[in-house]
């Protein structure tokens, strides 16, 4: 699904990842984190894709909401368990959406 | 594969696809506009993934490069043929990138 979101600006986190072959708790970890995402203030909505790379976006209203995300104590923990068992790289992109249009929507 | 990016600022173009059922053409035009997209002033990688939605995102110096690449005579037929043959439904995001962190790589 693409997601709806406002007019700009707003935010985006985008999250590059490759997995390791470990899947003990992380479909439920996922699951339990969108679901979690979408009560934070400042949610907009999310997109997430994976075929070997995964690529995640949520998208959020600013900077202080995507720190009280990260900083959430159970995202941290699946922060950590996701170091530890289910990525071997990512890298995580905070971005300023400035701009956007759309077709067929 | 995650691409390689500079320190931030720098910018990232999300685009976010839902495809029709038609192929003709689209997987040979794709490549190409990577092949011309690497070609460009200010072009630093993309991350492509498409599992149902497709994610593509483009990563550039600045919005000047993202225009001359929105312009480029073949990358505009390109976006015609996608508006009438390939694409159901895209939203594009122009975004800057302000800060990143990665793990593993």
């Amino acid at each position: 699904m693409i997601a709806s979101t406002p007019h700009p600006p707003y935010y985006a986190v985008i999250f590059s990842n490759i997995r390791t072959a470990i899947d003990e708790g992380y479909a439920q970890t996922a699951q339990l984190m969108v679901e979690l995402a979408e009560t934070m203030p400042g949610y907009l909505g999310h997109e997430s894709v994976r075929d070997g790379l995964g690529i995640t976006i949520s998208y959020w209203t600013d900077l202080e909401a995507i720190r009280n995300w990260k900083s959430q104590a159970d995202h941290q923990i699946a922060q950590q368990l996701g170091k530890e068992k289910w990525y071997k790289a990512y890298k995580t992109r905070i971005a300023r959406v400035e701009r956007d249009y759309e077709f067929g929507l």
